[in-house]
């Protein structure tokens, strides 16, 4: 037993980390999130719960055109209301009235030109939310309404509508590897296919609020759900020119984001924080849903061309890729987004020449942005479908086509990089096929289907590889505060925010795994941008990677101090010791230790500085933009999904039945919070790709509501299981790498496959509704 | 031209920055207070300008005994009153009720025993402030009544009724320094005396204000007027069971502290906290004049008996002291604040044989604690007189007899210390004698006083050296964050606290300085436990010095970041650049430079690090408790103070008429704001002198508010002459010291010598009021 224990002991601290042997205590486990109960009891503080003492409120005027010059406002029948203390207009932008992250051309409020139904001309505050709301429908505002475009082909013409002053094309990405004439022309068959998408609305639980309040030093302070505190700050300071210093926002826990509370609430920030100032009185504003619907941003529709060549035996030789997405009146993160679908438009397999063609193209529609997942699901959906449909055609099977082409160690990718860590997604495939013991289903629902009239049944697999982080398009750093207190007890900080997707906990556990410690041990700041270290935005699936990379070097920069202090008292070298436990035990003899808290205790005695500061930034990149060619990403995560479905072909109604989602994410810091992902990645997959559309009629939203707008819920969820894949990596804090987006972006692709295996007959567009299945596309309403 | 600057250029570089001749930027510059605005607009936030949305209101319930058992506290009365939501008790304390800075015998709710007017029994907590303040009349208490003791001799007595189960005397401290016999034994004359000194009220102009809220993590968040906000942390974690790391204390401006914002705040804040816990709604107090004098602990009575020994040409020999100090009915900091008494007991000179006991005596009196000056004003009184006495006795000067006697280089204190460091006394007592004209003065007022019968003229000089920060009955450590923003702008903080004496300025000039950067670039944050550094409390003048030092610490980090990246675009080696102006300049060539603004900018795109963490610990020190000797600080500041004075020798009132303040403080930061100190330390020096003292009958306060409470005011003041010697240590952030506390701690004893040098008699008891002046002490009022 005791020497049972000395082994183990020894193992913990000789065992390298990124082992599968390694003896974790707090990581790979299980942990309760840090923030469960809160959220549970509704005890938790979110932002509408939030408010300053004395506040106002506030009611935004929405553009009643999708494009159109704004000739006068008048806000004088609103300022007659009882109760209201200000209507607010560009005119009250003491700084910028434009922002956006690359291209600064989104308003704070329109002020010349209205380019979406989704643009606020005005914002009146008063006394109450309700006067507020009331006076706002008393601004009058006069336009003169121009030509509209809400066609992507459309909008490209030289005759089209120009929404912006350059025109409507907004950028272009390429890729340009290998010679697409040769690669077609060793092709023993060529395939070409048009895929097209929808408009997809976040749908986060929680709309958008914030709370803005003057400071007596010319700043602002700012509670709000705002996923990118620090980019917000930006717009923010630029809004009311002022500098970066004197902007301090606070993020409230978010109820849900998923890539869409940037943008929007950079602007909502920017407003209430005019606002506060304008009145000497704190702001608060809280959206309806309609009003979130309306003017927030989606996930991209994308029209994808797809040309692609290969071999007999099925090895694909050429690619050739033309996407046109709908970047809406704005620009804001499109570029980046679009980027991604650019460097993993070829999907995981290796084809050595691809030529490929992405343009961003402003039409007026509500704009589009980040979305969970976001540059993928587009792509991914065309590719994995058409992949099935070339190994039909060429009479081989969807998983021998793909372990044919598939990423191993050491291919090349679509960007020309070569992938030098370990590639998983063959063990990822071969985990995925075996847990649902692919091959046995699939014979089993052909001879089904034979029998069956009515109710087909299908299953499809779909693959995908994934850059972790921001790649070569972005900046990559993150930043940690760890900080022990006089009583042992720990503050924790980053600017990689907890946007709901459980960072606060994992980041935590890696902290706490570092010093032996136990989780309670542990408070998590909210991130603030005056406080916590500037760590970008918390985006791309990089919370654990980037934040737990910095949190594990703030945290052994504590754990050597505290070996430090330990060795003197204990009599021997540091590297004797390990932390586990709450204590610092000897490696040779398990009977010498000290108590953490009688390390800490000495290190106050002593004044030993008990504050640490921990700095991680990615390994390079490098990326040429001409050629479309470079390292893209550090390194990749690799996934396989396979659904099965059982089908309605009277009515069209599809009901997938089991799911298998196989991720390989170096390692789960926290399996649970993991397992979370992963469920709530398949039912936005699942909606993608059977239910959710946001409806325009002429750039205005029909379903504005939860009522008309559906996603999925619980009565639609298969059984899921979920699997990982754990080939730590080295870049990652105790191997980790990305999942968040990854759990949705093979979803709809899976799921569609196993539609066209059980119908037989390939779908073209999403989502695959009722008349989309029942009819096809062609037929659809409309 | 040209060469001139090259020079001066060359110099900014090469000359050591302790040097006089740095040509310095910021520092040393008569810079405006950050703080300034806010405060002379009013837009200043206080603590009781803030409070939480949706906040509740307390009113203190006071004991009506200084000294009785409490039976029963009915709280039916004040619960009927509409609007009350709770009363609280200390039944409702859900941790400890006890608290204190060493010994725990403070209650935040009385719980069995009250033991001063000031204790609070409980507290009403209702919606708005007049409910509380009615309904808290309410509150009915049962007590029995005990025996009380109001003076110390008393209190000293065996049969002496128990304030505490362990008798009366709380503490002592000792000096043993030679042979007190021999000592005697060789002088030629021997003086004994008593002095007597008063209670002192802090009366900072704000009084306490506090806001407490309950977050959703089971932990609070208190706003308030704090000035050690780590320590109150340390209570109201402890009141409320729960670590420190969920307990966060944001400190407001603080309108006037002194010492006094301390053990009553760490009440204040938990009685909020408890409140905010019960009722889960924020909880707010603020307390009126009459309560803050009631409850709020004074500076100490001390009862002074000293025994000198010297020989006829005025060289001393031996010193006996014997210090009994009223701590009232709570310990708080006394064992603090008197140990420093005991340190510098024979003011700066140099005498080989010194036998001091120093007794802090528990009483039925208000509780006493740290004020400015904290522990030398008494002594000061006393030594100071006394030198002045025996030199009138010896027939020498009392410049002669300082001169002798006082501290120069390699002088070994009374606590056995050699004084390694630049010893400034004799420079201050030149300087400050030359400034007013002493020796022509002092003839000019003895012809005058020949002539005048009713007025009389005198002119006093006193002495001081004292050790800068805590020494070593405490722990010395400071940290500081400094954070450049994306935009160039810095964020700067430390656990050093903005008591109002312009630390956030001084702190932000050291970071300027060695950043080469303008003032408004850095927003100096609140201090905050959960975000800013513990750096210990905010006392004993060691913000300039300690928090200067961590600060200077941080900003070097950023230098040496900053030199690095601008070495390289410039081609050179960091060695060779040195940062000015908001640009780094090559040393060799001063036409060679880039902007700061362009360093940031490349560092941003580089992902380096720009967040930077400075811990400072002081210099060592060591005591040796049974023997009182030992290096007790590890620097000291001097200085000489000299009044000019006129009597109306049949009124008894003293006019000071001009005023010169001489300080050794190392280096003055900011000559402006050490002015500022300077007329602020005089203005409550001459208030000790001559004004102020509170008045207890039976323990109770008789004179509560500013109607009879005098302290002095812009017309009581003299034309005050500052006078800064600047010998900078190396100890100090360039050469920086200290000077807070040094500015007040001999003002009285300069007045008290030149009011007995104009009415030809000692006075051994303050305040020098009309009636001392006029009749001596014992013939006064009672």
């Amino acid at each position: 037993m005791n020497n049972e224990k000395v082994n183990k002991v020894n193992k913990s601290t000789e065992v390298d980390e990124l082992s599968n042997d390694y003896p974790f205590s707090i990581v790979h486990k299980p942990i309760g999130r840090v923030d469960a109960v809160g959220k549970v009891t509704g005890k938790m503080i979110y932002a509408a719960d939030f408010q300053f003492d004395n506040t106002t409120f506030a009611s935004p005027v929405y553009s009643q055109y999708s494009h159109a010059l704004i000739k006068n406002i008048d806000v004088s029948g609103a300022l007659k209301v009882k109760g209201v203390i200000t209507v607010l207009t560009a005119k009250d932008v003491p700084g910028s009235n434009l922002f956006g992250t690359e291209i600064k051309n989104q308003q704070i409020f329109a002020r010349d030109k209205v380019r979406y139904y989704g643009d606020v001309v005005a914002m009146v505050i008063a006394e109450t939310e309700n006067i507020a709301r009331e006076a706002s429908e008393k601004v009058k505002v006069k336009y003169e309404p121009l030509d509209a475009v809400f066609n992507v082909r459309e909008a490209m013409k030289k005759d089209a509508p120009k929404i912006h002053d350059d025109g409507n094309v907004a950028f272009e990405h390429r890729v340009r590897k290998g010679d697409i004439q040769e690669g077609f022309g060793e092709a023993d068959i060529v395939l070409e296919r048009e895929y097209k998408t929808q408009f997809v609305e976040h749908l986060y639980i929680e709309p958008e609020s914030v709370s803005a309040k003057a400071d007596w030093k010319g700043g602002v302070e700012i509670y709000g759900s705002i996923q990118n505190i620090f980019s917000a700050r930006k717009t923010v300071s630029s809004a009311l020119n002022i500098s970066l210093n004197k902007v301090r926002i606070v993020q409230t826990p978010l109820g849900g984001s998923f890539g869409g509370k940037d943008e929007i609430m950079q602007a909502l920030a920017a407003r209430a924080a005019i606002a506060a100032i304008k009145t000497n009185r704190p702001c608060k504003i809280v959206y309806r849903r309609e009003e979130s619907i309306r003017e927030s941003y989606k996930r991209h529709p994308y029209i994808i061309k797809y040309k692609i060549g290969a071999k007999k035996n099925g090895k694909l030789v050429a690619l050739k890729v033309e996407i046109f997405a709908d970047v809406g009146a704005y620009e804001a993160t499109s570029p980046f987004v679009t980027w991604r679908s650019t460097v993993q438009c070829a999907g995981p397999y290796e084809i050595p020449n691809v030529h490929a063609d992405v343009y961003g193209v402003y039409t007026n529609n509500t704009y589009t942005g980040a979305m969970r997942g976001f540059g993928s699901p587009q792509v991914n959906f065309a590719i994995e479908s058409l992949i099935d449909e070339l190994a039909e055609k060429l009479n081989i099977s969807p998983l021998e086509i793909r372990i044919k082409n598939g990423y191993k160690d050491g291919s090349i990718t679509t960007t020309g990089q070569v992938l030098d860590h370990k590639v998983s997604l063959m063990e990822c495939l071969d985990k995925a096929t075996r847990a649902i013991n692919y091959h046995s289903k699939k014979r089993e629902y052909m001879k089904f289907n034979k029998k069956s009239k009515v109710i087909k049944k299908g299953i499809g697999l779909a693959c995908s590889y994934r850059g972790c982080s921001l790649g070569a398009e972005g900046k990559d750093y993150a930043g940690a505060i760890l900080s022990i207190q006089s009583d042992g007890s720990v503050i924790l900080s980053s600017g990689i925010a907890e946007n709901g997707s459980g960072a606060q906990t994992v980041l935590s556990q890696i902290a706490a795994e570092v010093l032996g410690i136990s989780m309670n041990r542990i408070r998590f700041l909210e991130t603030d941008t005056s406080t916590t270290v500037d760590s970008g935005p918390t985006v791309a699936s990089r919370g654990t990677l980037m934040g737990g990379n910095a949190v594990k070097k703030a945290a052994e920069y504590a754990k050597n101090t505290i070996l430090n202090v330990a060795s003197k008292i204990l009599e021997t070298s540091p590297d004797n010791l390990y932390l586990k436990d709450e204590k610092v035990i000897s490696k040779t003899d398990s009977q010498i230790f000290i108590t953490l808290d009688n390390v800490i205790e000495k290190c106050v005695k002593h004044n030993v500085q008990l504050c640490f500061f921990g700095w991680y930034t990615a390994p390079e990149v490098d990326w040429d933009k001409e050629r479309g060619q470079g390292k893209a990403y550090f390194t990749y995560v690799y996934g396989c999904n396979i659904a099965e479905v059982e089908v309605d072909t009277e009515t069209g109604k599809v009901k997938v039945t089991n799911f298998v989602s196989t991720h390989d994410v170096g390692r789960t810091i926290n399996p649970q919070t993991a397992q979370g992902q992963i469920y709530g990645g398949v039912a936005m997959g699942l909606g993608y790709a059977l239910l959710e559309e946001v409806e325009m009629n002429n750039g205005k939203i029909v379903n504005d509501n939860l009522d008309e707008y559906l996603i999925a819920t619980a009565m639609d969820m298969p059984e899921i299981t979920p699997i990982f894949v754990e080939n730590p990596d080295i870049a990652g804090p105790f191997g980790a790498k990305s999942l968040g987006e990854p759990a949705t972006e093979i979803v709809a692709p899976a799921i569609i496959n196993a539609i066209c295996n059980a119908i037989g007959r390939r779908i073209y567009e999403l989502p695959a509704n009722l008349e989309e299945v029942l009819l096809g596309k062609k037929l659809r309403k409309k």
